[in-house]
């Protein structure tokens, strides 16, 4: 199974694709949508999400993880990543992909063992789940690829994008 | 010239077009989108964005007015909301229409001069402007139009959706 992994962000959206075939999970991409902040916010909504498409179009894939986003931010850029969030859920949704959410406690408790592990430890272990010789740049798409890799290790016990 | 006016909701997305000829605004259509509290939050989103589209397929707006949010409410919400209206934004980027941001506080003083003007106030003006004999229900559709009023009715100082 593919899985597409989501970082939201509306200047860096980070994504990454894994495959999972029994227990090894292999990486066939892992980038960011990047967008200026000399853009306006309507054009850098129209880039992610058409970057997004070109990802899944690209890829196929069948699933998405994404990120559940912090709350510790100022309102004015909670806004701005809540939009950035919902084209990249709407990407996937408009490509007929499910989509799972997971707090970064369960990323770093699903590939560390422990939901309090810094950034480094996360890349590390990501790292070496997918046998690679050096760590995912930039951060996002690492952390897109750790949400990925985390939806393909969790099977039953993932949770559907929530009811709300 | 036509102007949509949305106000953005995850479970009521408000929507009006408005035909602005010289000074005269009349009204082509108001409502909302609304999704079901069952679904989950990407079919939501699906669902806002097919509506939007439609909208603007049907009556070929030419620009698009949206309220800005207001952030005194929960953060939980904000981000829902602000997903909401990210897809809201890309529905009108997708479809080449220049969008504009209006608070509510210049929303209220466009159309009533007065900047803390009551609910009841705003909907009385949006249907005096319009020469209508009834109040647009829901109040979702009626702060759309009063959106797309505002941005009818303020010409050269309307302010485009803002870097960010």
């Amino acid at each position: 199974m593919r899985i597409l992994g989501i970082d939201p962000g509306y200047a860096i959206m980070g994504y990454g694709v894994v495959e999972k075939k029994g227990n090894s999970v292999t990486l066939l991409t892992a980038g960011a949508v990047t967008t200026d902040k000399d853009m306006n916010m309507s054009d850098r909504l129209k880039a992610l999400y058409a970057g997004l498409m070109d990802i899944i179009a690209e890829y196929q894939p069948q699933e998405a993880a994404i990120e559940e986003l912090y709350f510790n931010t100022n309102a004015k850029t909670v806004i701005f990543v809540g939009e950035a969030r919902g084209v990249a859920v709407l990407a996937c949704a408009n490509s007929g992909l499910p989509i799972y959410e997971y707090t970064p406690l369960q990323i770093k408790t699903s590939l560390t063992g422990n939901g309090r592990a810094d950034k480094k430890q996360v890349q590390f272990m990501v790292k070496k789940v997918l046998g690679m010789d050096d760590i995912i740049r930039p951060d996002d798409a690492a952390d897109a690829v750790a949400a990925a890799i985390t939806h393909a290790n969790t099977g039953e016990v993932r949770k559907r994008l929530m009811q709300r």
